[in-house]
């Protein structure tokens, strides 16, 4: 990685706070990180970019919050495949007049998130410019022994299962979500994942991912989706079942699995901390909402710009 | 990784440009991409972020070369290790008036060259907003049998070499230059690489990078410095030494290494189309310029600001 001028004492100050890690064979301050990951497992790699005015408004946030989002991001692609995270590098282009300050609360924004989920700061890339904060995290990840659980096993006949209310994240989680990545290992271990991802697009349009990956359709109970709290509070023209179906970052999973295995963890709900609902199953082909009895179809998309 | 809306189209089309490659086990499209490694490899995995009007002109130089150069920046970055690049993942925040068009040049240029160095496009995150372009590439590699060449092996007696001539990179170099990946490959296999960096901030500063590391000095003799025509044809009140010392963004390689190496790689240069020049040596301490047989103090930065 190279540097630009007059950041060197930002890079010092970075390296002074890097805590040694068994998996770093070499951090930040040389030309590349070293990563030594597990013998024979694969490796996730995943990256988001954040930028201000259009994924968060930092006079709004502030930059530790930015931090905390946009490492959590990442980490919730580690989780939609059910994997481990190892180690981050992070990118970033700070506005000239945000100063030193700004820089090391993005960076302990970041570090909070990356400790609570034993992920190393490996290395970056420190720019200012005067255009906008923006932020870019790589997140390395690997598999576990069960291997990483894509979007495209489904198959017709699955249970559709989400990790926890939707919709109306605007109004803080987007912010301030714990991204599910402990979640997503104990449900790989506990059952046989065939589907998973993470809700950043919506729930309908995530979704349609799963079925267009997996070549099946799918089903939602409309009185089965769980509407979060911010959902009821948005106090607009949709409905919270429309917020629940349409927007995005709520960083929940939706994981498609045999219905035995889906039934055995709805009743025994074995995750601290997590309730699991059944939303749906998977079928042949087309998306569908199913309420009052009837089956209508689910825009894959853009839900909450062309629903009724 | 997440989408922005509107994102789908483009990435469908990344999705069919994208060729099978034995080391992605999946590869865009994901939560996440899977690489797998060469077993028992250290990773290594560098970031650069390149910035509108800090790092490039999109105007002047287009967006094909900006995808080159962000694509080529840490190759090089790979080269300083010594490593072999594997997979790389892109994130991009597009200016929304620049469209689809700007999008598919900027993949371009990414493709031609990671395609020239075998490495794989894995994945990215793509978005437009209000602000100029930016780009941030993730490079994963993976290191030799040999290992990684840190910056801080050097030794006071090792003989610096570096790998073509210097200075004026900004008259056109810098968006067009060859990452020294396979030179440094070589270089690694014939000689006992003590300490390898790559020239971005310039001879002088990556060569203080080498001594504050390798906790050494290092003495330059000027008439050794191999010279570019762009340095000579820089035409301001610089010298053409002085542009080589200072001037950044050469991509050019430093490497110390016992002497008999050196001595050897310099009397057969055995690399095919590299001229390997030896411009000093590591010292016990201080960074020194040996000129007309006096040895004057190096700055070890900024040099074009402070010297003489």
């Amino acid at each position: 990685m190279s540097e630009s001028s007059g950041e060197f004492a930002y890079i010092d100050w970075l390296r002074r706070q890097t805590p040694a890690d068994a998996r770093i064979i070499l951090g930040p301050g040389d030309d590349t990180a070293v990563v030594r990951f597990t013998p024979g497992a694969d490796v996730l790699v995943t990256t988001d970019m954040l930028l201000d005015g259009s994924c968060f408004i930092l006079a709004e946030a502030g930059p530790r919050r930015v931090g905390r989002k946009a490492m959590a991001v990442n980490l919730s692609d580690i989780a939609a495949m059910a994997g481990r995270p190892v180690a981050a590098v992070v990118s970033v282009g700070l506005p000239r007049d945000g100063g030193r300050a700004l820089a090391e609360e993005l960076y302990r924004g970041l570090r909070e998130v990356a400790d609570e989920f034993q992920t190393a700061l490996a290395g970056g890339d420190t720019n200012s410019w005067d255009g906008p904060l923006t932020i870019a995290v790589t997140m390395l990840g690997e598999a576990t022994a069960r291997g990483p659980v894509r979007r495209s096993g489904a198959r017709p006949g699955d249970w559709l299962l989400v990790t926890g209310p939707l919709g109306g994240s605007i109004r803080g989680k987007h912010l301030n979500f714990t991204p599910r990545v402990r979640e997503a290992l104990q449900l790989h271990e506990r059952a046989d994942l065939h589907a998973l991802i993470d809700i950043s697009d919506g729930l309908a349009a995530d979704l349609a991912h799963i079925c267009e990956e997996s070549r099946c359709g799918a089903v939602l109970r409309a009185e089965s989706i769980p509407l979060s709290d911010d959902a009821r509070r948005m106090n607009d023209a949709l409905s919270p079942l429309e917020h629940a179906l349409g927007d995005g970052e709520d960083f929940e999973l939706i994981a498609a699995m045999p219905p035995t295995d889906a039934h055995r963890l709805l009743t025994a709900q074995p995750i601290p901390g997590l309730t699991l609902f059944h939303i749906g199953a998977c079928v042949e082909q087309g998306m569908w909402l199913e309420r009052d009895g009837r089956r209508e179809v689910l825009p894959p998309r853009g839900y909450v710009h062309g629903f009724e």
